[in-house]
């Protein structure tokens, strides 16, 4: 990447709304998600994920997605996926209006089996009906693949599974695949190479990375996959999904560090740097805490300066 | 650089003790500061910033360096420069038995009138007579240069400036000169066109770098820096200088995070991780709050696990 020349376009993928307050213990009321579902769309993000059409018995945070989805003034051109792991998930979110899904798969065995009861292979079976109706639908795909990098019970993960599972999305209809490194662990180098290994089998155009802070690594790492190419980016406003106070919290790679970073690049996100950290404000004062973003809090010091 | 393939060796330069202990508002009892230096040294740092010989006037959390620099247990091999305003000061610590000095220049002309009340090149006389002694008395220069990357009262700092600082200090005898973001607003390709600018003029192997964390990028500065070539990166263990809850902390960069990336990028650093977390915490407890640094909290909630 000529770094700082290129009028390249990177594509930022909000996930704050669904992954971010999935994993905050505090449940929020429809109307504090539905403005920032909006006020994330007028800061410019192009993509926001918007809940998840799960068990509100495993899931109570996202109990309520159908009425977000409802609620939402959606914003020309800005896509808003949601989560579905199966067809009844998949029929509520199109009775709700959805018309961009998200399934979400994981390139390891262990984490699969403990998350969702089954092997990687019939995970994926179980994605295939909801997608052979998405595409009948006319309704986009985003894929999701954890682990990627590492996994919380096996530890090194062998790429050629992550290349594996990202193919089987990438022949289901996905049109878009996420490579999201879970616990935080990877580092540069390592992130660089699985995104080549799996650009080597599905096209660079058609992947996104999803880097957790745990380890402090997320900006290094996104700028080590945007180097090699990658043009999409996922990242949480606030830092949504990581409280900075829980040890080993998940910790999703803040939007507005992302963004600061991409402008400093000169690469082109449409993001207006400071609506988006007022986003963030206001989810964070929902949640009463600091929006776990350095460069939300040193635009902060510099307006109050 | 060819990342994670190369048994290249990065220097790390621990700025905690001095640069870090100064910026935080409490002063610590001498043995404090003695047992952080020694537990660094055993933890691997080739190199430690241990002091400053300055107005204790000014700058009263450094006025027992003479006394640090006296009760310190030194580590064969390891180096543990100070800093050193003035010829005075330059007496005191090669009373104390230095043999590493460092001078504290800036590449922005407010910054240096604000903050020693001259210009830059006065700044520069300033230093000339300190750095002929040390020469002459075969004691070791390190040169400091902030603001390269943006100045806190001008903005935008010129190339031209940072280099033309780099190339004086250089001819005044530094074997080493760290470029320093000292309001952590560079993003990585200005870095890294920073470095190579600076590179043209001073051989590389004569740079290091040093980055605040301030909006959230300095990892990603480092690694911009370390595939352009430089091997000298300068860190604060437990992020020392920057308190996590105040507004505009100078936050710069926690040696734990830094030394993270370096081992997954298999860089050799000779640092052993667990124990410079452990002498992060040591220091963190001693101020009364975590450890600015995701690394080590990752390590410790692993460890608990």
């Amino acid at each position: 990447m000529a770094a700082g020349t290129s009028a390249d376009r990177v594509t930022l993928v909000e996930v704050g709304p669904r992954d971010g307050l999935q994993n905050e213990k505090e449940i929020l009321p429809l109307a504090t998600k539905v403005a920032l579902i909006e006020r994330l769309a007028e800061a410019g993000l192009p993509v926001i994920e918007a809940g998840a059409f799960v068990s509100p018995k495993w899931v109570p945070q996202m109990a309520d997605s159908g009425a977000v989805l409802r609620a939402i003034h959606r914003k020309p051109g800005v896509r808003y996926p949601v989560l579905v792991p199966n067809l009844q998930g998949y029929a509520a979110a199109r009775a709700a209006g959805v018309d961009e899904i998200a399934v979400f798969g994981a390139a390891s065995e262990t984490f699969t089996r403990k998350n969702i009861n089954c092997s990687i292979a019939e995970s994926l079976e179980r994605f295939r009906p909801v997608c052979a109706q998405a595409r009948a639908d006319g309704v986009a795909i985003r894929g999701y693949i954890s682990c990627v990098l590492g996994c919380p019970y096996e530890g090194a993960v062998p790429l050629s599974k992550v290349v594996e599972v990202a193919e089987a999305l990438s022949a289901m209809g996905a049109a878009e695949i996420s490579l999201g490194d879970t616990i935080g662990v990877g580092t540069a180098g390592a992130a660089r190479a699985m995104l080549q290994a799996v650009a080597a089998s599905v096209p660079m155009a058609q992947l996104a990375v999803h880097f957790h802070d745990t380890w402090g690594q997320a900006l290094a790492n996104i700028l080590a996959c945007l180097e090699a190419g990658v043009r999409v980016v996922d990242s949480s406003v606030a830092g949504l999904g990581g409280c900075p106070y829980a040890k080993g919290a998940a910790g999703n790679v803040a939007s507005e560090d992302v963004a600061y970073l991409l402008q400093g690049l000169g690469l082109e996100t449409g993001i207006d740097l400071e609506r988006l950290a007022a986003a963030g404000r206001f989810i964070s004062d929902a949640l009463g805490r600091p929006p776990v973003s350095k460069a939300a809090r040193a635009l902060a010091a510099r307006q109050a300066a």
